[in-house]
């Protein structure tokens, strides 16, 4: 139900763009898109009793942000992907300049969208703030930086940490922010280190995912994914990894006590992550 | 004085990054900048009588969306520039990754100074709002989007303006709604179109420099400029263009008869533009 309202509005207000390439290249970067990070948000305004549709405004900004990071990162300068949920990236259908200009564009308006937003001026201020700080150099963007210079025989446990908490975290922290923004709460360090830990597992679930397809498919060898890149995958095997999830995931509910919001809604959310 | 006293205010933010790459390339796209935007938003606040210093923070979040469209519109598959302001551009000295990075992380962080400042929140949220909007589909992206994709033949003065509009005056037009938001103002309308027409003077007298530096260098010709680019060049000869400017000069100047404050700091800003 949220879901879906949720889509719609998304929808309408990607509508507005115009008709020019870049319009077009900015609502097919947003399509198809499985909203987990707008998910975890409004699963804690639930819990706070706060209406989901309250959130919907921050959960453009961050989906736009998503979009962005997605398209740019596809680019053949970074990771030179052709495909992204089985359809052709971006720069791919529309071409490398309308990709980064696309990209460039979600990202200008994903502020906008917070600034004229119907938040109070205080909570704008402070959602900019850190939408800008942990889709930034102290998160996304440095996380995507150690990603790419990150030697990966000097990977240990620490420098993937690292990683994940600003790559993955850093736009999981700011949906928890949102929420805590939205509840009129100070608790930060708290909402920060919820949003680091959903991130972590995000990660580390996408990470054994990889392991899990590269087995069935047969195709890419595990050495070779190994070798590829910075993640989980270059540390642990598939049991390893399985068994990291799974305490992760404990860690998570325990931590959920100390919550000021009924962590059902949360759970939930949770469990279909889990289950994904 | 004040420039001075602005370039270390934007030297000491922009060394609070850290010391990897993107940070680097960061600084590296701030350096050398002629501040054209903060000189005309910091003469406005003089002739409003208000301490050019109150404008640092717009002005820094200015100059960081102005560094980071350079970064990425001399991209391989943007412009595909070697140097800028006689200096290898980002991606030739840093590589292509960093270059698409540190302008993002530039454009993101933007944001971030402009909320973090000491504005007051409704400022910051109209800031937020008019930078997003101006910099992104109802400005400058699109103005970028409309130079890549207008087939010079089918150019005609409408066009152009259009293009200028959006590409350089989106810019011009966030400093100078900055003004007016730091004196409290609500004369939009004036304002935008103050900005439209020195951001379309500024990209006139751009062109035409163009046009005299071919026939000096003799190694590109004019024709090739012409077919290269939807710009003045590709309308007018040089007589025109600077009959164009001169005329453009003198309606700027009338149109300041009916500003609300004193013009006399903007009209030196403009003779040094002129003179440039």
């Amino acid at each position: 139900m949220t879901m879906n309202d949720f889509e719609r509005f998304l929808n309408n207000r990607m509508n507005a763009f115009g008709n020019d390439p870049v319009s077009e290249a900015m609502r097919y970067a947003m399509e198809g898109g499985k909203r987990f990070r707008p998910r975890i948000l409004f699963s804690i305004l639930r819990g706070m009793g706060i209406d989901p549709g309250k959130g919907y405004e921050a959960a453009l900004a961050l989906e736009m942000i998503q979009a962005y990071s997605l398209v740019h990162d596809d680019l053949p300068a970074m990771d030179n992907d052709d495909l992204r949920r089985g359809k052709p990236t971006v720069h791919k259908a529309f071409g490398e300049d309308i990709a980064i200009l696309a990209g460039d564009a979600l990202l200008t308006h994903s502020f906008g969208v917070l600034a004229k937003s119907a938040y109070p001026d205080d909570i704008k201020a402070k959602m900019v703030a850190d939408f800008s700080s942990y889709a930034g150099m102290s998160g996304m963007v440095y996380g995507q930086l150690l990603d790419l210079t990150t030697d990966i025989p000097s990977l240990d446990e620490k420098r993937l940490y690292e990683i994940q908490v600003n790559k993955t975290g850093g736009l999981f922290r700011i949906a928890c922010l949102s929420a805590m923004y939205l509840n009129c709460e100070e608790r930060k360090d708290w909402y920060l280190e919820l949003g680091a830990r959903i991130g972590v597992l995000f990660q580390n679930q996408d990470d054994l995912f990889d392991i899990i397809r590269s087995e069935e498919e047969m195709g890419k060898s595990l050495s070779d994914l190994k070798n590829e890149k910075p993640s989980a995958i270059a540390l642990y095997d598939k049991d390893e990894l399985t068994a990291i999830i799974d305490r992760e995931f404990d860690e998570l509910y325990a931590f959920l006590d100390d919550a000021s919001f009924d962590p059902k809604p949360l759970s939930e959310v949770l469990e279909t992550m889990r289950r994904r």
